[in-house]
């Protein structure tokens, strides 16, 4: 197929690589950023632009990867002049209907994956969440999705909404847990590699047992002085003091929601 | 080296077969929940007891993996009764000093890692941490230590602390952020398999790239509308509220921070 990217960001990088590698031809890159443009179409050997009126008709696709704030903006500046060209975009958090009333036919594309501009990633384990305005659109946001990934599955924008919540607290949210830790390790002058087995454990512990089961340390035991102690060594660090309050009730109400399942079921 | 176990959870199992494995030789069990000690004594071939007056003397390495609420009071019991053997706790948030006045000789062997009774890790990546009364028994402790894992190295009690706490934030908060996605994910009947590429490559990412530089989402973007519907679909889930505005916060602290840094560095 035959494809424009709507933006030029870690996520147009990884995917618009993954599907020139798939045989794709790429006819043109936008992005606002001209810099970001450039380096774009460079690797996908393609003309770019960033004037959204010098967007080259006469693609198959047109895959809007940009920051969900700018999305409608452009999507109505775009989507019209394309015909009846496929509009997808990749936003977990933005529902199809951005295009309604300006695109013929369109759908979303949304791969869930953290993706960094410098870091290739294998495309084939990614799970990618379809959804498309009429069946011959999801035809084509099927093929297209299945010539990268062998994890391809449909989705509704409602569904969608909870799964990229769901991302957020599984990456983003864990990566600061990351980050945070290693707040903690610089008070010490210990390097972050030290955690490394630690989390990587930690991520592979829950392919064979639930995170609820899987728990363990100061607050599901509810070791009250332990956590005492620890909020203390925050004193100088409210935002990281309230993380730990919270992630700690959290934690606790699970493994009490846990237990008392787990009574029920001796119960029956 | 002859070895007494006092407790007989996960990290008493671990450590346990590591030893075991490594040719030390395990003389007696001792823990208060019966069927934890029989469960252990038999996965090391060697008597139990639940009883601190039945703890046998003449082993080399006393060594408490016990909750730290009971740690003090069991140190008191044992301790006084086992001569110059090493007494050793392996407890990342409590001092050294719960053996002073109770122990002639001791230390503390702290690996720091997320142990599960039924699953084994591999013990020779797992960072351990040492510190000992006297230098003749930080020997003795880095012999055993050094037997296990390739990653052996001094902390103190002062130290060990912090180092615990990033442990916390790195592992618990992690892994409970893990069940909260599983708990968005519940919401629309998504099985947690469907996250496992994301969890994988977040973890994966930060051997790379420093956590802070790592993030990706809503929060370090400031997506103000995507923020704001995400927590409305939490509106029934007020821990989860607290989690999601608390973690937002603080990621866009960090991001600010890592901004004004790059523009202080562009300034000189």
């Amino acid at each position: 197929m035959r494809v424009v990217w709507i933006g030029a960001g870690n996520l147009a990088t990884r995917l618009g690589l993954a599907l020139k590698r798939a045989g794709h031809e790429t006819l043109q890159v936008f992005s606002r950023t001209e810099a970001s443009a450039v380096a774009l179409a460079e690797q996908l050997d393609c003309p770019f632009t960033c004037r959204t009126e010098e967007v080259l008709p006469g693609a198959d696709v047109y895959l809007f990867a940009v920051k969900d704030s700018v999305l409608e903006e452009l999507a109505g500046h775009i989507a019209p002049k394309v015909g009846d060209a496929l509009c997808l975009h990749t936003a977990g958090s933005m529902p199809m209907d951005v295009f309604c009333g300006h695109a013929a036919r369109y759908g979303v594309l949304y791969p869930m994956q953290t993706f960094s501009k410098h870091t290739s990633v294998d495309f084939r384990e990614i799970p990618v969440f379809l959804e498309a305005s009429d069946v011959s659109a999801y035809g084509l946001a099927e093929e297209l999705a299945r010539s990268v990934s062998g994890n391809v599955r449909a989705m509704s924008s409602a569904d969608r909404r909870y799964l990229h919540l769901a991302a957020v607290f599984a990456c983003n949210f864990v990566n600061h847990c990351y980050a945070l830790s290693e707040e903690v390790l610089r008070k010490i002058d210990a390097p972050f590699e030290v955690m490394r087995p630690l989390i990587d454990e930690t991520a592979r512990k829950v392919r064979q047992t639930p995170p609820r089961e899987a728990q363990t340390g100061p607050a599901v035991r509810y070791d009250r002085n332990v956590m005492d102690r620890q909020l203390a060594l925050l004193e100088d660090e409210p935002d990281m003091q309230a993380i730990y309050e919270a992630m700690s009730r959290s934690i606790r109400r699970l493994a009490w929601e846990e237990k008392k399942k787990e009574t029920d079921d001796d119960k029956l």
